[in-house]
């Protein structure tokens, strides 16, 4: 086993040998089970995605991307009718969740190999280059949270606490992880570090999800709830804060889960470094500034309802942002797979990179 | 009805007709169902707040006051076995929970009173006496809620959103409540204040219990997961935020529920004020600031099961603070039975008294 396996952690999808299926792992009944979605079609994937059996950035991506070339095997030979099904499946899997950009990503390249092969293609062919773009989007996914990996982990201490919110580990990703692949390859260097897991009110990613991760690759984690962070820190408990994201504005103001921006105002505020840790895909640099990010609003009952109990009075209203946005000038870097950036250096690489 | 009696809201607990039995609302089947439990004896009081059948400062208090007297017409009539039966007791209710100083108040008000009787007191007189101390402590915390009520709602603003974390409200106290009386009589004023009401992990106070007190009493209110304060300070849709104390320190250091540091916090990051409403009782002169103050670590199961149901995988480890210490840099100001202060004038005040 190479070091780089070690660090890859659990698999969250896989596509069967016979390239018809797409295994799943169904995030929603971990910790307490193990199941796996069998996907074949595109309206069980979207719901799939929607109903956050999967999730997180990146593996949202790789598994939407994957899902559509194995969903476009059953959809016969004729190269026309396979593109216009193609477009449609494009269209819904777009409508799944809005605030993620890698998933934006992933489907502009499915749409632009499907444009740029010949008029003449046949649907082999056609079927053909969607599974090659989606599985080179899911190897550079995974290459690129290695390549995070190494760049991040001497940002944290030798030892101490490390924050992290939701989940950003190999269930997030296509293996590794962002910020917990951060965490994974320090703790494989040898630095002991104890991770603070915020459980990540309403859905639990943290407490169901990083605490299974690392509990599972034997890294020393606590689940608190969201509103210790601060208790921990003020007690000097706390040494660095690192999470991941769901999409990078142009001047580096990052949406990510709901709590990530109260991690970081407390990190300011006790002079904490805060990192995030996110593949090139999750910039956006068509968007100048976080303001401008859509933030999905969830289903109320994710509020009103704990465990499979009604917790909140009938009647009382409630709100259920999935997502906040942390303005650059709170975060000390930001770990890719290009190496680790300040928020000027990230604007700069940005700007370039919209200037190639 | 007087102004008062609408400011009342529920009323937690109550003494039956013949002095016999102490009802008691069991906060913890709220909001779901209203269930009383009768007490009648000390281990099953003592067990009622160490499981937070009753919870809130004021409130522990009044009922150990009145649950003691209660339990005392049961003690016979010799009148030097009743006053060792009532150190033993009193000895008990202060093992039930460490933070809040109230409950210390009310005990030593009672020693002091059991003190105070002539030693040829006989067991009737001793067991009145007790009564009118548990009474005048009930009466008094009442009292200083309508006053907390009346001093802090020109505080709020006229129309907007006010953030409260736990329960601080009729069902905290002996009636009205301190932050959420403050919210009450601002809304019988006519303001037009939204409560955003954190729902309080773990046990969520703020989802069942603030929720269900308010929406009772017509006063409009939405829950949030903890973690979405920040996100909507940032959105400028937070004009205040009010939070209610178990204990004071000297310097003006307030020990509340965990998750008020971050409130806090997140108040001073936005330029939000941030009060804190509580009864002088709160007040612990003995403690010079707010490291001192002990902070109870409760059971961890609280984080590990949502509604009963296990959320974090089995093996592994979590934290759970129930206090932490907002420290009087952060508080804008004080609404107490006796004013409003600033942390300086608090501060003073507290000396004053010390010294009186």
């Amino acid at each position: 086993m190479s070091p780089d396996d070690r660090l890859l952690g659990v698999r969250p999808f896989r596509v069967a040998d016979d390239g018809r299926t797409l295994h799943l792992l169904d995030q929603r009944a971990l910790p307490t089970e193990e199941r796996w979605l069998e996907l074949r079609e595109i309206e069980p994937l979207a719901q799939a995605i929607e109903t956050l059996a999967v999730r997180g950035a990146p593996a949202i991506a790789c598994v939407a991307a994957l899902g559509l070339a194995i969903a476009a095997r059953g959809w016969g030979d004729d190269p026309i009718a396979l593109r216009r099904q193609v477009s449609a499946a494009l269209d819904r899997l777009a409508h799944t969740r809005p605030t993620a950009v890698n998933l934006f990503v992933a489907l502009r390249e499915l749409a632009d190999a499907l444009a740029s092969l010949p008029a003449d293609a046949d649907a082999g062919q056609i079927r053909a280059r969607l599974r090659e773009v989606a599985d080179q989007h899911v190897a550079r996914e995974l290459a690129s949270c290695l390549a995070m990996a190494e760049h991040g982990a001497p940002l944290l201490p030798d030892a101490g606490g490390v924050l992290t919110h939701c989940n950003t580990g190999a269930l997030a990703t296509a293996g590794v992880g962002t910020a917990l692949g951060v965490i994974r390859r320090a703790h494989a260097l040898g630095k002991r570090i104890r991770v603070f897991a915020d459980e990540t009110r309403p859905v639990l990613q943290g407490a169901r999800l990083t605490a299974w991760e690392l509990h599972r690759d034997g890294i020393p984690v606590e689940v608190i709830a969201d509103n210790m962070a601060g208790f921990l820190m003020a007690r000097g408990e706390v040494q660095a804060a690192i999470v991941g994201a769901d999409r990078i504005a142009a001047n580096g103001d990052v949406a990510n889960k709901i709590g990530t921006y109260t991690v970081a105002v407390l990190c300011h505020h006790h002079r904490i470094p805060f990192y995030v840790a996110a593949p090139w895909t999750t910039i956006d640099p068509a968007i100048a500034a976080g303001a401008a990010i859509p933030i999905e609003e969830r289903d109320h009952l994710e509020i009103h309802v704990h465990g499979g109990r009604r917790m909140t009075p009938l009647g009382v209203g409630a709100r259920n942002p999935a997502f906040d946005v942390t303005p650059a000038a709170l975060i000390t870097g930001y770990v890719t797979e290009r190496g680790v950036f300040d928020a000027e250096g990230l604007r700069r690489a940005i700007a370039g990179g919209a200037a190639r």
